[in-house]
């Protein structure tokens, strides 16, 4: 692919950031949804299988719903740190559910091609990876059109099935907010409150197999390529 | 962002193959692999866990060990499909473990950070899917370099782990094939080989909670997108 293209995608991977704390509540246009939900259509699948379903929530009223099933869960997360790392620990912002104007509820219908299916054989969770490649899809076009997208966890599943009216046989995936953001950040919120450090890429790849030492020049090409993510982005 | 960046961006998205067929054996260069490695290595990460490895085996005994085991769950899997159903599998090649210069093995170190994790608290598979984000950043990286991915998940856990070495609390999320190509296909084998066809997008939208049939003007945009795709690739 040309430069640009290149550019272009590694700029979207590098400054792509978790939000939590900068969504406006400006509304999104019905024809950038589409688009990222095209970016999301397209993920690889296990067997072609597409187990993806998208949610689409603007309701406001749907919305408080799950803002208070999220309270409940992180009020039970918070309890499950100590000391310290409780206090920051409630001291982040950890979802953007009222806050962006657009939330978008990613499932896995594991059902969907029949119980042998093509490539999940050997691997049952490779369909619930597949929707994980969908939600990675839409997050980095969310990002190329300038919307931020903020991935909630700390949720209850029956409880969000109930609010959305989820089938049993359907999983959640990902519970996303999304919307226009006063300005992305250049570092990870984690991070950059000292949360957790990002690690160093060298000490993650290994040569051939698990903890080889071999001397190989990959290990000497990551470690002289440090810079390459800030060429894109500040961290 | 600019519009060249959108383009490279969905450019990228739209054209990305699940590649088996058109490997060339042609060495990859370690400053390429270094790169695509850091797009993975910037996904986003439960409670910036960051719980992945990278495996990457150039080794071609090691690659052979690796087929070896492709080919035992292979079979196996054959036997699970029926009549013309089977005729069709066994004419796909699902594979090129030998055929790319390289393989990476992507895992996912659950006590990577202790047992309780900032927003895995309540979805236990958080981590694993930060890996898979990861190799999704890969798989869009690499096709930005012009490499072809193919993903492989016909594989006994147990067997991978033994030649890579990959210790028990390690588990093991993608094996991926990596090289140069002598094309990309327009379409997805399985769609071609008319294993399975492409669904459409509207049919997996729902607004605001699951199967509701309140009229969406975002409905309405995702046809009136339908090509949208095809801007930046044949299918």
């Amino acid at each position: 692919m040309q430069k640009s293209d290149k550019d272009g995608l590694y700029r979207v991977i590098f400054s792509r950031r978790d939000v939590r704390r900068e969504f406006l509540a400006d509304e999104i246009d019905n024809e950038t949804i589409s688009k990222i939900l095209y970016a999301a259509h397209y993920a690889p699948s296990v067997g072609f299988m597409q187990p993806w379903d998208f949610i689409v929530i603007k309701s406001r009223e749907i919305r408080e719903q799950v803002y208070k099933i999220f309270q409940k869960a992180n009020a039970e997360a918070s309890e499950m740190f100590d000391g310290k790392r409780a206090k920051l620990y409630n001291s982040l912002k950890l979802e953007g559910i009222l806050d962006a104007p657009v939330n978008i509820c990613v499932t896995c219908d594991r059902d969907r091609r029949g119980s042998v299916v093509l490539g999940r054989t050997h691997q049952m969770q490779m369909d619930r990876y597949s929707a994980v490649c969908a939600v990675q899809n839409l997050w980095l076009a969310a990002r190329a059109e300038d919307l931020g997208v903020g991935w909630v966890s700390i949720l209850d599943e029956k409880s969000l099935k109930d609010v959305l009216q989820i089938p049993d046989n359907i999983d959640i995936i990902a519970y996303l907010c999304i919307g226009k953001v006063s300005h992305f950040q250049d570092t990870p919120d984690l991070q950059r409150f000292k949360w957790q450090d990002r690690e160093e890429l060298e000490k993650l790849v290994h040569i051939d197999m698990w903890n080889s030492n071999i001397d190989d020049e990959l290990i000497e090409s990551i470690k002289a390529n440090k810079k390459f993510p800030q060429q894109y982005s500040s961290n």
